[in-house]
Formats: C-alpha cells, sequence, structure tokens
C-alpha cells in the first residue's frame, strides 16, 4: 500500500515550521539556517552540498531514509519558492539544475503553469488541487510507492487536517523562534488518530515518530 | 543562592500549559487531566491521593524533587482557584485543608485579601505586585532556599520575560489540545539564554531543562 509520508520535517519548540519575512535571500525567513544546523551537521547534509565528513549517528539514520521507497513528493508553494516566485517565469526552485528529490515533484499553487524536467529524475508539476485529489495524482505517479509529504507546515497540517496522512516524522529543534508559520494550530486530539513516539538525539533535537493508528 | 525554579510544568505538543473553559469542575478546562495523568501514574503522584503503587521510573524521579530546597512558592491567580474565587471570601485553594506546599506562597492577583494559615506549614499571602518585587518577597520568606514558580503558563512566561527564571522543567505531553493558553508565546530566541537538555520517558513525555547558562 502507498503511504503518504512526511520525512524529518523540522519545527521549533513553540511549534514554527518556517520563520517571519520569507524572501528569496532568507528561504526561512528571521529562522535563518536554525532549524536545519542537526541536519547539516550530518553525514548525509553535508552530502547534499557536495562535502564530506559529518555526523553518522541517530539524526543521520533518520535522514538516510529520505529516499527510500518515496516515488513522487507533494510540497507547497511557499517551499517551491520565494513569495512572488509565479510571476518569474524562469524560476525552476531553490535546488539548481539536479534537485534532490529523483522523483515527481507536485507543486501545490494557485497559478499553475507547465510542467518543468530537471536532470536526475526531478519532475515538477504544478497544480492548483485539494490535498486529496493532489495525493491521487502523486499516488498515480508514484506507482505503488509511497508520497512524500514535503512541507512547508501550512501544507502538512492541511494534510493532517484532512487526514491523509500516515506516517510523520516531526524534529522538533530547541529553539524559540517566536513568530513564523506553526504547524499544530487547530490540531487539537491529534493524539487519538496516531501512535506518538519520542526520542533525543545527541544533537539536541527531538525525533517524534506519529503512526496511524489504522494503517 | 537562592535560585528561582519551575518544576514539572506540563505541555501539550502544540504549547498549551492548560486548556480553555477553566471552572471550579474543569479546573484545567478541556484539558482535563491530559497534561497530568503521566504524574498521577507515578508513586509519587498516587501519594498526593493517599493512593499506594504506581511507576518509580524517571517520571518519578523528576517529581520527587518537588520540596527540595524550595523554600517559597509564587502562583498566579489563575492557579489559585477558578475564574472568580476572589468574589468568595471562603476560596482557601484547590487542596483542602494541608496542601502540598509546605511553604509560604505567594498568589499573584490583583485583588489582595488578607493572608490564610493552612495545616502542614502553607500559608497563602495575596499580593499585587510584578514578577521582580513578588520574587524579592517570596525570597524572603524563603530564608536562603529557592523559589518555585508555580505556574500558570502566563505567570512562568511573566517570569521567563523578565529574566528571572534560573531553572526550569518542562514537561512535553504528547498530545494537541488546540485551544488554552500557551507557555511560549513570545519569547523568541529563549535558548541564547539557557542550556537545553531534552530526555524522553517510557510514559511517553518529554522532559525539558532549561538552565540558565549564567548561573
Amino acid at each position: 500500500m502507498s503511504l503518504a509520508r512526511v520525512q524529518h520535517f523540522s519545527i521549533s519548540l513553540d511549534g514554527f515550521g518556517t520563520g517571519e519575512g520569507l524572501s528569496v535571500e532568507a528561504p526561512f525567513g528571521h529562522a535563518g539556517e536554525k532549524l536545519h544546523e542537526w541536519m547539516l551537521a550530518t553525514r548525509w547534509g553535508r552530502s547534499l552540498f557536495g562535502r564530506t565528513g559529518g555526523t553518522r549517528g541517530l539524526d543521520d539514520t533518520f535522514l538516510r531514509l529520505f529516499e527510500s521507497g518515496i516515488g513522487a513528493e507533494i510540497m507547497g508553494a511557499g517551499k517551491f519558492g520565494p513569495p512572488g516566485w509565479h510571476e518569474d517565469p524562469q524560476w525552476r526552485g531553490w535546488w539548481g539544475a539536479n534537485p534532490p528529490f529523483h522523483t515527481p515533484v507536485y507543486v501545490l499553487t494557485h497559478h499553475p503553469r507547465p510542467s518543468i524536467e530537471m536532470e536526475g529524475g526531478t519532475s515538477f508539476h504544478f497544480i492548483d488541487a485539494s490535498p486529496a485529489d493532489a495525493l491521487e495524482a502523486a499516488r498515480k505517479a508514484a506507482a505503488g510507492q509511497d508520497v512524500r509529504i514535503g512541507g512547508g507546515p501550512s501544507i502538512i497540517r492541511d494534510f493532517i487536517a484532512a487526514g491523509l496522512i500516515d506516517h510523520m516524522h516531526i524534529v522538533v529543534v530547541p529553539i524559540l523562534l517566536g513568530r513564523g508559520v506553526r504547524l499544530w494550530d487547530k490540531l487539537e486530539g491529534l493524539e487519538n488518530a496516531f501512535e506518538i513516539e519520542a526520542t533525543t538525539s545527541p544533537s539536541g533535537v527531538i525525533h517524534l515518530m506519529f503512526s496511524r493508528r489504522d494503517t
């Protein structure tokens, strides 16, 4: 069965999945790299930037699941580019010619445009669709594999609220951002739908795993 | 040196330290006992209600520090009683004739009233004061011992914002309350002032310890 999964999505202790004031210079706004330093310290995280070295412990272990069993991703418009990217016909995402997805990626946007084929197997498809319809499209493209719900926080929250998430790995970083976009708003009683397991890492982050009870 | 300490204060994953709709029948509003079930499962928690049995693991270990080195408590009006308690001259708190504090307790309220002596060494003193002034009064009463900042969430937040907390033990319960009073609002950058350590318990809760860097 093809699952909808959230992978290593980072939030602050006060629940923000991104900061305030997003721009092309500040993809996470005032949060800067603070939500992702734990990733950049790992061997996997460093390899994304062509670097060697890095930790090989628990954080790296979680990150290495990134491509495992994933056949497509769904992301929000706010992840694909800075505010206003839809007005730039040349914008092709943050990730350069060979993005790290290596699958079809469905970008939820109110401004659809033609699909883009990138190097390394990534293709971007722009759709104006409900979470359920987007998941159906991504599942077809995934050909039996799982679909990653890639964020940002608003999109993950929409998929949770629609009851569409099967497994979710959230990483709580011990910082307080104070402002930005919250992941957890209006999700009262989520613990009734998910088994929740927590483990701490020597890096200081807390890994939370949510497994839907009926799958 | 007399420290200002927060002990085992429970919040939900979405950061609420109490629920919505507080009343004499529902001291934590719609949260019910959900934030405190982990305490009620411990040997220490059960002993508060004259019961035997209960767990003796990590959660119980933390709770047994409750009285250790504490000479006074400061609490908010919202912890002392339900909304409107100040209109009832007979209200003497939630805890019966022998409250579990066994020290002077300073209740921050805009409606001061005469002090009350309870059994077992607890006395309630009602003051309309700033966090700094309340801490000064409680420190005198504590005679060199530490002062517990007992909650609720608004009072703890006020003391954090005023830079008055030395050590803080926060327990994150894996539930989403969705509404209520948040602990973390407007505390951006708190990690700059505190070393933060996290450990998970087999009960499912996450213990967070904040130690002020300059103490």
